[in-house]
């Protein structure tokens, strides 16, 4: 950001965004980001008094008295930002999957956040993935949808069977063919994810087709951008009814931002109610514009042909990819899938936290390995082996995972490089401690037993009279700068309290990580173990 | 619809659109009105090669031999069209309920469907209704969102607490005041519907606001036309973070649909994450846009005060009504409401089956009070009679609710008008029994009774020797036109059927409510055991 400084009243850009956006504790909870003041509150004809930049980031003090201070970097575009329209995604036809589906396997990608990244990022971005390996069974699909988010309950119930029903209502309980679609357009709002989980396939036939509707959209707009007008600007109802329901909705078959960019389709020739309210002419080039649409999703070179095998779990995009299935034979064999919807907006805040994990432990692991090679208070051990092994210790005693991370994570407060800085996020200059910076990733589970590691030694020295004699000789010199052993009232206070069994376990651990001879683990062994304590 | 007939081809308006209305089974599913077609399907050069106009509808074939035939008024505008825009609310400001708030009580609530109608009707024209007395219990919250839709779940639970918690994350979750807001900007798609139900709420202040948004965007509108447009075609990103969350949407303050009316407002200064990609000016009016939307949502005549008490629970729509609170004074009594979030596409399908119910009902009603009034096949009694006698004999035998229904309109075979087949929709040239009518509302526990009464009889002149002796003049008249009494093959399989028994209590009821000494009840006192049982 570039900033002019002139006389007073000094001149910054924009100044109440700029100061609608100061980081500090007073405008906004640090963990939450959320603002504690409201926009009136900013006065009238806002200035700035005073504005300083330099390499550290830009200072500003208001008309008001309130000081801002802005890191360098604050306004880094946000990668981030814009993941639900056209703009943000990368539209496909079938042969850009010449070479492979973007698919997982369920155990790696249980096993593996990196994997389950993968998953994710690609139902963002390419509006759907396929988890192999799902256990047949009745319901799973609820578990994998669970794995990212919250299940979508509707009038069909929290799961649904495509099976053939006799007597039949919808569509999709029959062994008909469907043509490409996007489900419950009669429904505002729509259920944005759907799941499709296979537990049999033995029919002729049966398999299934995706359509990029946002490619189809863009399509239309190419060939006739004014039957591309048409669809956007033109509110079309929706319904569907039945003994227990009477679902309508009303919105375009493709919505766009207010900019422009695709952001919705709806697509489903089967619900689409009577359109009412065009005059003239304007009809009938609806009617034009909705067939020639349809005749584009209908386009061989758009449909993604799979087969959805038995463990087969389909995740898809309902606000972009349009679904369609090829007809198939009961008399062959049955066909058995189970759904369940659910919504993306909370698909992408997990993406976004795993993510951010990752980002985090790829600055502990940097930590690790820069600061954590240095001497570790006189001891034969470096920093970063002395936690590994602390680490290595709780794992081999089958200690839980939170209290291996804690073993491993203990000492996290002797490090004081810019990484766990910009870990700590805008706290970062009020010198938090260890267990306060680990609190933003981890739960009390971990941050406790870190935080009381060294109130153990003070209790154990007081609890248990030969356990002096075991502190090596560095640990002996800062109990006394800790504050010395425990009082019996402090001990018996320490002990009561919740995590106390936890520290006391970490400490131990911790004063037998000091063996040079001792073979220590890398900090990769325990990412998998971090990252799940992390979500 | 006015129709010009000319010479071959005929011209018909629209004939695309005309087409993909046509009503008949082949085209359409009669129980969900869903299409059995693909639009493209439909011949290219459409035409009409007769249309034939008269009082009872428009028929038309066409160019490709389809036959149509569209029932006068088919075309009536729909009542229940636009419910998510300004168009379909009633905007307010806080004067306009000083006669009092739209409320209910619980039990009536439960009770009476006529009374749920008047609720749901006012949350989605006001934006808002409270009931009182709901039970004071933990989770109850979500018992009241179960009775029209589907509780949706999120970061913050199925349910979330209201109330103090230390070291409180979300504003919500202190004692201060609340500014006028809406939840979850940065949710996408955003809870359409709030739900809070107080349990205590001693404390001094802690008093509930609301704000018609809609009202305040439309004064924006009124008053600032520029600052208007600004918010409505400027997406901002919204944002919240916490341990395991990172939620983010990026849309308009003041959501537009495509013909330019108010549909959906997302405001909450505490939760607008950084604004970029406005240059110049923009920036800076998109600021002073937002500063004055906010005074406006600050104007004591437009937000409404009132408090909850201990049982009362407010439903209010979150794309419209903004909700605030007063600060309270946590040492003079401790406050508690429980929430949760819920979607306005389910409560809207709960009122118009409600309504549709109501109607149908109204229609039956008529049809006992006329046709019924008809002699009943030389019987003392009147049809009307007849049934009502029947269905207080099931009802004094302690029968169940469906069974009481199904005694009481077991012979509305015997009706023809025209009502009665209005209540058959689309279906009603096939000629359907009274049960495949009924079935179009009344789940099976009713319509196979009333199916199977007739067979009832013959099963009963098989099974029981003296039953025929017990039979009026009638009735003996009838049986030979049934089919006189069954083999006793075929009495085991009937009395081997699922419906059987009920079959056969109801058939005892028929021949014992021909008693022209006998009280008969109305069927208003019916009225709400079959709502109950239509939804």
């Amino acid at each position: 950001m570039s900033v002019q400084l002139e006389a007073a009243p000094m001149s910054v850009p924009h100044p109440y965004w700029l100061r609608d956006n100061c980081p500090c504790t007073v405008c906004r909870n640090p963990r939450s980001g959320q603002k504690r003041y409201r926009i009136d509150e900013l006065p009238d004809a806002l200035t700035a008094t005073e504005a300083v930049e330099d390499a550290a980031g830009l200072s500003v003090l208001w008309s008001d008295g309130h000081r801002s201070f802005y890191p360098t970097g604050w306004d880094a575009p946000d990668q981030d930002g814009d993941h639900r329209t056209e703009r943000g995604k990368r539209l496909w036809e079938a042969a850009d999957f010449a070479r492979g589906l973007p698919e997982a396997d369920w155990s790696g990608y249980l096993a593996d956040p990196e994997e389950r990244i993968a998953v994710l990022a690609a139902v963002r971005r390419s509006g759907f993935a396929v988890l192999r390996g799902v256990p047949v069974e009745e319901r799973r699909v609820l578990a994998v949808a669970r794995t990212f988010g919250y299940v979508r309950d509707t009038n069909y119930g929290e799961l649904f069977d495509v099976r053939v029903e006799p007597d039949a209502v919808n569509l999709a309980f029959t062994d008909a063919a469907i043509a490409p679609h996007t489900d419950n357009p009669y429904r505002d709002p729509v259920p944005t994810l759907q799941l499709l989980h296979c537990l049999r396939n033995d029919a002729a036939g049966g398999d299934s087709g995706l359509v990029d509707g946002f490619r189809a959209a863009a399509l239309l707009r190419e060939e006739d951008p004014e039957a591309f007008a048409l669809l956007a600007r033109t509110p079309v109802p929706f319904r569907y009814r039945d003994r227990t329901a009477d679902l309508s909705a009303e919105l375009p078959m493709i919505g766009l931002d207010p900019r422009g960019a695709i952001r919705e389709i709806r697509f489903n020739n089967r619900s689409l109610d009577t359109l009412r309210g065009l005059g003239g002419t304007e009809l009938d080039a609806f009617y034009t514009a909705y067939r020639r649409f349809a005749a584009i999703t209908l386009r061989p070179e758009l449909r993604l042909e799979f087969r959805l095998g038995p463990g087969d779990c389909l995740i898809f995009d309902n606000t972009r990819l349009l679904h369609a299935r090829t007809a198939f034979e009961q008399t062959t064999g049955g066909r058995h899938l189970q759904g369940c919807y659910a919504d993306l907006d909370s698909l992408s805040s997990t993406l976004a936290v795993l993510r951010r994990n990752t980002a985090a432990l790829d600055e502990l692991e940097a930590l690790f390995a820069g600061e954590g090679a240095g001497e570790y208070l006189g001891e034969a051990v470096t920093m970063a082996e002395h936690m590994l092994q602390a680490g290595a210790l709780a794992r081999a005693a089958g200690a839980p995972p939170a209290l291996v991370a804690a073993a491993l994570l203990h000492d996290i407060g002797h490090f004081h490089g810019s990484g766990l800085e910009l870990m700590a996020g805008t706290d970062n200059r009020h010198g938090e401690t260890a267990a306060a910076r680990l609190s933003r990733y981890f739960p009390a589970a971990v941050t406790e037993p870190v935080r009381l590691h060294v109130p153990a030694k003070r209790y154990l020295c007081t609890a248990e009279p030969d356990y002096v004699a075991k502190l090596s000789p560095a640990s002996v010199h800062t109990l006394s700068l800790q504050g010395g052993p425990m009082t019996p009232e402090e001990a018996e206070t320490f002990a009561a309290g919740p995590f106390a069994a936890d520290a006391v376990a970490v400490r131990r651990w911790d004063e037998a990580a000091k063996d040079p001879a001792a073979g220590t683990p890398t900090f990769a062994e325990f990412r998998p173990l971090l990252l799940e304590l992390m979500s």
